[in-house]
Order: C-alpha cells, then structure tokens, then sequence
C-alpha cells in the first residue's frame, strides 16, 4: 500500500469539482486505506473559464489527448459529458490506462466495444456513478449479490420525474405546471426530453440488465414511454385503488427472454417503491437466494455522484497495487448474450381509463372489445356525471393480458365514437 | 484465475447447508468467475445425523480442528454458533488461513482480537452475513460508501421485533400474544429473550459502528431496551401523531462522541424506515457526501445468510488468486478508537404516556415536574376518560431534552399519587 496512483481527469464541470474535493478532503475510511492519489492533468473545454475548485493552472489543458498519453497518468476520470467521450474513454483503454467514468449514455450504447477493449488490455473500465448516483447498485450486483440468479429488477432511476410525480401525487399541480416550476428552480433542465421521455431511465436501465441479466442491448432496445401523458386524473384513481404511479425501469427474466421497459407504472402505495420520494431513486432487487432487496439513495447531485466516482477509484488503485488483473471480465458476454423479449408478447395488468358517454350499451361495447383481445376485466368503475358535461369516467383494472392485444383493444376503443379523448393506459406491478 | 480454493465448513446447520447448495448450484454470476471451491471437510457436532444436504460422509469430522490444520483447506467458513467458534476462527487465522463468519456475537465481543490477528497473519477476517443477513450493508460501508464520512445510522436489524411490532401496529394483537404465536410457527426462538432484550440488534450495531465511526464498543457498551413493554396503546396514539413504532439500532457522531443505542422508537409513519415490514431488516446511512441512502432486504434465513457468506467467499478468492493482501486493515483502529457517547448526556425527543386521575391540579404536578427538568412540551394531549375506570391517558410530546433528566422526571411522575402504574416512554426520531 502506500503508492501513488497518477489520476487524469477529463472535465470539471459539477461532478468533476466534487471529485477534486473529496481527493482533497479525503474522509476518515479513505485516508486509512492510505491511497495517493496524485492528479497529474486536467482536460476542460475552457482553460480560462473560472472554477469552483482550485486548481493549479499548469495541470488545465484544453486537450483531452495530452491527459490521456501523459505517462504519469494511470488512471482517467472521465467526467466530460462531451460528444467526444468515448473515444477518449476507447483511447485510454487502448493505452492500458483504468477508466472510471459517469457516461451513461456511451456505456448504454457501446458497452460492448468498451469492456472489450478494457478486458483485451487487461484494465479496468467502472461506472457505478452512471446508474443511481451514490448508491452503490452496480457493486452490490457484481459483489454482494454474487451468489444470485437475479429475477427481476424495479427501478426509480431518474430523479426529474420522480420528482414531478411526488410533487403531483402530493396535488401540487399537473404535469406541464410542474415541469415549468421544475425547470425554473434548476431541477429540470431547459431540454427535459431525456428525462420526461423516459430515455434517460433505459439507458441506464440497458447497463443494469448487461450485469444482472447478460444482455447486450443498449438504451434505445428498452420499450419506453415517458409521463408526458400522466394525467392528475389517474394519479388521484390509482390513490383509491390503493396504487402510486412510479417512472419505473422494470426488467426481469421470462419463458420469452429478459423483459425491459421504461413506462409509468402503478404500484401498490404500501411499497417501498411508492414511498421514494422527491428527486430519491430506488432499486429493488430480486435474487435467486436473497429474495427481494431494496437500495434507496440520491440519483444524482454532486456530491452523491463524485462519491460513487471516488469509490470506483478506490477499487481501482486497490486492485492495482495489489497487482490483481482486470475486473471487467464479466461485463463480456462469451457465453451467448441473452435476447431482449418483445414488449409485445408481455403479459401485463393494465389499468384503462375512458371517458365515454353515459347511455345505454357503451359499457357492452366496450366489454365486447376487451373480450375479443381475450382480456379479462378484474374491477370496472363506472364513476358518476361530473358537472362539466356529458361524458363520464370509466376505469377498468384488467388480469393479465397480452401486450399486443392490449394495444388493440385500446386502438378499437379509441376509435368508437362514444369514447372520448385518448384511452390513458397505465400498467399496474404488484412488485 | 481457475485457480482452486480449498474451504473447510464448520458447522452444517441451516446457513451451512444453504452454503453447501450454492457452491453446488453456482449461479450464472458466480461461474462466470471461473472460481473452483473445493469443499475438503466439515466438521459438524454430530457425524450421525442425517443432513439436508448429501454432504460424502468421508468429508465429515466431529473435530473442527482437524478441519482447520487441514492443510488444503485454505479458507474455514466458520457457521457453527458453538460455543468454540472463537476459538477457532483465532486457530484457523493464527494458521494464515482466511475466515468467513456469520457470528455476530463473536465479532461484537472479540473483533479488536480477532482483526488483530488476521492483520498479523496476512490474512482477512470477512463478515457480510453477520449484520442484516443477506443486504450486502458491510461492503457498501466498507467500499461503495468509503468517499463519506458516516454522520448517523439508523438500523431496523433484528427480524423477530419487527415481525412482532408490524403485527401489532396491524391491529392483531397484544405483545405477548403475537410473541407466542410466533414462536409456534416458528418465527421466534423458544428462548426469545435475545431478539425481544435488543441485545441481538446490539451485537449487530456494535458490529456496524466499527465500520462506520471506528468505535471498539461491544454490544455490553450499546444502551439497550427491548420491546418487551410496547403497549399496543401506544401504537395507537403514534398512529395518530403520525408515527410508527419500530425497535431502532441507532448510531450517530455527536458532539460527546458516538452515540449507540437499541430501543423501539417512533419514526414518522411515511418514512422509508416506517415501511419495512414483517422480519425485513432495512439500515439508513447518511454519509457525507451521499446523502441519505437506504439498504432493505431479508436480515436472516437459510439463503439470504448462505448468500451473504457465498460474496464474502468469491471476494476472498478473488484477493487470494490475485495475490492481494488483507484488506482488514482499515477494521483496526491505530488511530485511536473514538468513544461512545453515556446515554444520560443525550438530547433526545420523546413521548410519555400517563394514566391519571382525572381531577384539578393533575397537570400542574405534572408540568411543574419537567419545568424543573428544564424538559419543554412540544403537545399535550389528555384524552377523553375511558369507560373501565377513574383515570386518562395524558399524551406528551417533548422537544429535545436531555436523558438523565427525563428519566428524573420520569421517576418523579411515577411517584405521585395521581399518577397510576408505569409511566410509558419512547424516544422519537425524526430521521
């Protein structure tokens, strides 16, 4: 122990900072591993931009290059969130140099390549701050829930829209309004579409189910749908059934290959999951031997996210200087990859909410079409007149049914003219 | 890697076997790591019985030690809970062998000896299934977490109390009702006295306070009580301030040290903690740059303890195979041990409950009394009289004050006249 580690860093923005400052301010349970991290260089987009942290400003190059080929370098932090990150992440790699990065979007896409070219030249690349900030998923998927088949796998993984949904679950608005109040107090960005949309959720989503299940698909394989389309309506039916809607990340192993889906999802309201709150993310775990397994933290921020970044540095400089080889083996798929199921053949609940005219034979039409689709209906609400005009709501909470004939049931519904408006269709997980 | 680990297994009860199932049926995770256990004895306190597990009676002894000088036997995994476990994980440690324990009695008392001489002999002395079974809370202490400071801890640790508090707080019945029919079917040990005491939820938190404030305190030095008097009453009135009582292992840095304490505790009833049900085990860590985080799982049960011993055992091979030293440096405390804070020094909030005569100057007495406490009351309730007889129940709620005041004052009340049977009181957290 005792030896100093060579640390190149790509970017300084939030998270970056963080990491210089726990280097700095190193806690108690860092300095008794007596680590030396030593950073050589730091690559910016701006060298004359003013920082947070200080940072002398002969180790600032506005080349990401000149940090990666520096030979006092053993390790890069790559932080950039630039368009250039992963050929930076490729080139490091390629020189035998350990990553750790946050980059989820380039480990969703390219994990494949990457860990290749990590496992071919016997380093390490880690990413536990890419998936749920601070907490610490990723190891206890590949370290303490080693002993595990995972079964499935229910994720809060982004906190933008938890926050909007907890904000309109506590009757604080509607989506539109929230997401403006949001973005006005920074905690949604100026371009919301990678969250709201649920994309940013599946790509992490895509480097979950590559450790817990094997598979090779990337962010845009996920099903995904956002809560663009939540309506207040819903969030206030699912409180009297007794249900929380969630943007849940859902994958889990079935007779049709590994399922992965993004979309919002009603939960029962006495889980764990319906109780994370605000900008909070969640992952529950189901494993072979541990049974279900729930990990709560911050998804994001600075600080929880330069702590999941130090951590994998810590591993990083540990296994080093003990001299043990690559970690990432496992992260490659020799062994066949698994194949991603198609959304269309799940077999789902779903949740249906119509607005209908209130006369004779709507209801039969409509039990006429669910019946075609083989869907069985478990509870049917037929709610009173409101006071605005003629039409009435009708919720249906269905058995289990086939995706593909769900969506065609919904398409037949929509499309009679004593149906209102869109058909809202939220999928109900009994977790 | 490939290389093999020859393992000794003392003690083949039910996490043993559990152990003995998923070497066998390792899970696709775990094959992935290419490791080969070999199992080369078994010492078992009677050869004779017959097992769960087909274990080749050629593996089996009734003498540990042969086990332990086995001389291919690499790594003992030591799951007996004998009274000579001590004993001979020491033995197997002072032979440079590496141990895996779920004994959490034993670390509690003996950690400080037992790390001593593993770090003397080059070895590691690993204990993931000691704490919180199955919920892999000791490497994300240990490693996930190592960029944080911890500020507090707050466990629900100890499965059998919170079965018994969750059936209560559902209306199913009194204390020593649910404790009976728990231990008929199974789910309380005969001799109940260490799980309903808290001294289980001690030992364990003694346990997790090395880890995370580097104290050397024993379970003897963590303040406990257990919930041998939670009233079902009580229940009732936190119920209705908006509470839930749960047996809570709580840890903090403070100004007079580090604070240890086992004691039920109402927690607000929306609280993740609050939501833990049946025998889940859950422990909130608030850590310096993380945040707030959240571990739930199964604390105990056959599998989710063999897979807790199963991820300490991959991580041993792993280190040994890659030539890495101990790594239970940092469960040594050169650098001074920090103390644990006396209870009586603490502020705490709490609820008091009384039954007293309903007459005039019944209140004065009773304010009169914690003024003098300097004890400030954040609500007072006196409720309605009863139909069985001549006393009330008065609710108070204090702000933070200090414990041995408290307990003065508690002392007082209960002296005077007007004031019938036990004063009830439970501390409050607002986590």
């Amino acid at each position: 122990m005792g030896s100093s580690i060579g640390v190149g860093l790509i970017g300084l923005g939030t998270v970056g900072s963080g990491v210089v400052r726990l280097l700095r301010d190193a806690p108690a349970a860092m300095q008794r591993r007596n680590l030396d991290f030593q950073l050589r260089g730091v690559a910016v987009a701006d060298v004359a931009k003013k920082r947070g942290v200080d940072i002398g400003a002969r180790l600032l190059t506005a080349d990401a290059m000149e940090v990666i080929d520096d030979p006092d370098v053993q390790l890069v932090v790559e932080l950039s969130g630039a368009a250039s990150a992963k050929e930076w992440i490729a080139a490091a790699l390629a020189r035998g140099k350990d990553v750790v990065t946050a980059n989820k979007a380039v480990l969703a896409a390219h994990g494949e390549e990457l860990f290749g070219l990590a496992l071919a030249n016997g380093v390490d690349l880690m990413f536990e701050a890419s998936v749920a900030g601070g907490i610490p998923i990723i190891r206890s998927l590949r370290g303490g829930l080693v002993a595990n088949e995972v079964e499935s796998l229910y994720g809060i993984l982004n906190g933008t829209t938890n926050y909007i949904l907890t904000r309109m679950t506590r009757r604080e608005g509607g989506y539109s309004e929230i997401l403006a109040d949001a973005q006005e107090k920074g905690f949604a960005e100026p371009d919301p579409t990678m969250d709201v949309s649920g994309m940013d959720a599946a790509q992490k989503l895509a480097i979950l189910c590559r450790i817990a299940f094997h598979t090779t698909g990337t962010g845009g394989d996920v099903y995904c749908e956002g809560i663009e389309h939540v309506d207040t309506l819903d969030i206030e039916y699912a409180r009297e059934l007794g249900f929380t809607i969630k943007l849940l990340a859902i994958a889990k192993r079935g007779p049709c290959g590994v399922q992965a889906r993004v979309h919002p999802a009603m939960v029962p309201s006495e889980s764990l999951l319906a109780n994370i709150h605000d900008e909070f993310n969640a992952i529950e775990v189901v494993g072979s031997s541990v049974g279900t397994q729930v990990f709560s933290g911050r998804g994001a921020g600075q600080m929880p996210t330069a702590s999941a970044v130090v951590a994998d540095m810590v591993e990083l400089a540990e296994r080093k200087i003990s001299g043990a080889g690559s970690a990432v083996g496992d992260m490659i798929l020799d062994d066949g990859a698994a194949s991603l199921a198609d959304m269309a053949e799940l077999e789902l609940r779903y949740y249906l909410r119509l607005q209908v005219e209130d006369r004779p034979g709507v209801l039969e039409s409509i039990t006429h079409i669910l019946a075609q689709g083989d869907i069985s209906i478990a509870s049917l609400i037929q709610k009173e007149r409101d006071l605005q005009g003629g039409t009435v709501p009708l919720i249906i909470v269905t058995h289990e049914a086939r995706e593909r004939s769900m969506q065609q049931a919904v398409a037949a519904m929509s499309a009679l003219d004593m149906v209102d408006d869109d058909v809202a269709l939220i999928r109900m997980e009994e977790l």
